[in-house]
């Protein structure tokens, strides 16, 4: 058996709208129908509880990597939950632990994942609401895998062409 | 459905002995039997490969908090490769994942486990190779759960006890 | 005697441009004759090794939270080495460490920093070089104390208002 | 200027007793007398505390790499203070940070650092109430370089020897 491939989806807890939300479960999903894993911040709010219920109800696999030290604080729709101890110190291992990210919204933690994703390398794909992200990554002058995209067919196409 | 149980076993990777892998994979077996998760540092060398393969080829389920930034570095008994890029830091985060450890042989790394598993008030059981450790915490007066034993039966018992 | 207020330098290493260095050299020099101890991420190349260039060349004190082990390869210019073997999750210790952020230049750490800046409500000064990170500050919809000045008279002004 | 060698204390916070915050404020003061920079913990309580004050009455430098997020957290004998937000998983900071460490007394965290010396080889020395470190270090089968001995002007001895 292969090591499960993981997507992390990344976007603000408290700051999130009903839109964004809307999404991540939609794509979340998505993913579980996929076969893939499922990667977040785990907090029980915003994006990142919207994508854990999406892929949960879905019968997928979830992994949360969690700012605090206590298993408690997880949303209730983590199978895995990683406490670190390490507060936003965390998101480094989001990114190093998913083998593609979506983003969904944008926020101070999403964008300090987003600049940690192009130091990594790792292939991103910014979704509704993460567009300011993506002028910024145009902007600069560094060889990057970043795409724009609001479907998530097309998500799932770029996954399975990245993977 | 209810968040996994995780079990860490903590050990050597370079300095293990031949009977502490011996015991590493029977354990690691008899977590898969018992439906438990098992949780290691991954590294494809000594306790934590033999843990790891023990629970894998007993149809079990594997995470593996890595050092280092590749996941091509984890064993290939690893289900979920959690890459963390903080070297020996990431020991404190096999301890707060861990709801319960076990200890297998003796070397630096273990005892920085064991010293930051006092500090988090973590279950311990001390197995073969461990001794050394137990010799330690029973003359530091400080309330404490750990354990000591060489019987596998006996450790399964400790962990319904304890989860 | 109270604490040392530390200013940090956040800004490219290999991708630094020629006008970014030259004025974190300036920046650097005039930390220094403030009294102010200088804090970047330590490396011998870049905005950071500009920076601690001109505030030791002008009498003053340096910080270098290094994101690898050894301190042999911070730059000569560093007085106090802080290595944390985490790589780029050090960027967050850059930002807990520092009273007040000035960012020159942009790249992929340098994102990462201000959004961890935001996230823990540091004060941000936004130079020469870091334009785009201003646009996105403006357009997020969240309290914040970023300021835009590409100069040092009024970078020092707003050092001495936050301190 | 050569980068300031830095000596770390390390030593339990609330459970230390009074013979081992003597100690170390003993030997933070002759720290600074011979002229080195002194880190610790940097929490207001225990070993890290008197070690601190002995420094800096002594009118040495002092550096505290503090668990939390909050400068105000640190002791007023913290001349530079590193916040990490990484809880205990600063313990290997401490230890990158040092040339060279002295233990005083025993507790969780000491044990941690004691382990992470050991595989960081760092060299290590083991003052009054941390004798089971030695046994621990005696007994285990790896090249290490660790000093045990409760006599300051020893423990001087061996650091000049060490620098």
């Amino acid at each position: 058996m292969a090591k499960s491939p993981i997507i992390g989806i990344m976007g603000p807890g408290e700051g999130a709208i009903a839109d964004w939300m809307l999404f991540a479960e939609k794509l979340g999903s998505a993913i579980a129908r996929e076969g893939l894993t499922l990667l977040t911040g785990g907090r029980p709010v915003g994006v990142m509880e919207a994508a854990l219920k999406g892929c949960r109800t879905s019968g997928g696999t979830t992994i949360c990597v969690l700012p605090g030290k206590d298993k408690a604080d997880a949303s209730k729709y983590c199978d895995q939950v990683i406490p670190t101890g390490m507060g936003n110190g965390r998101n480094l291992i989001n990114i190093l632990s998913s083998d593609l990210l979506v983003f969904v919204g944008i926020g101070p933690g999403t964008i300090s994942e987003f600049g940690l994703g192009l130091k990594e390398k790792k292939p991103m794909i910014l979704g509704p609401g993460a567009q300011k992200l993506w002028n910024l990554a145009k902007e600069m002058e560094i060889p990057l895998v970043v795409f724009r995209t609001d479907d998530i067919p097309e998500i799932l196409e770029i996954i399975r062409r990245n993977m």
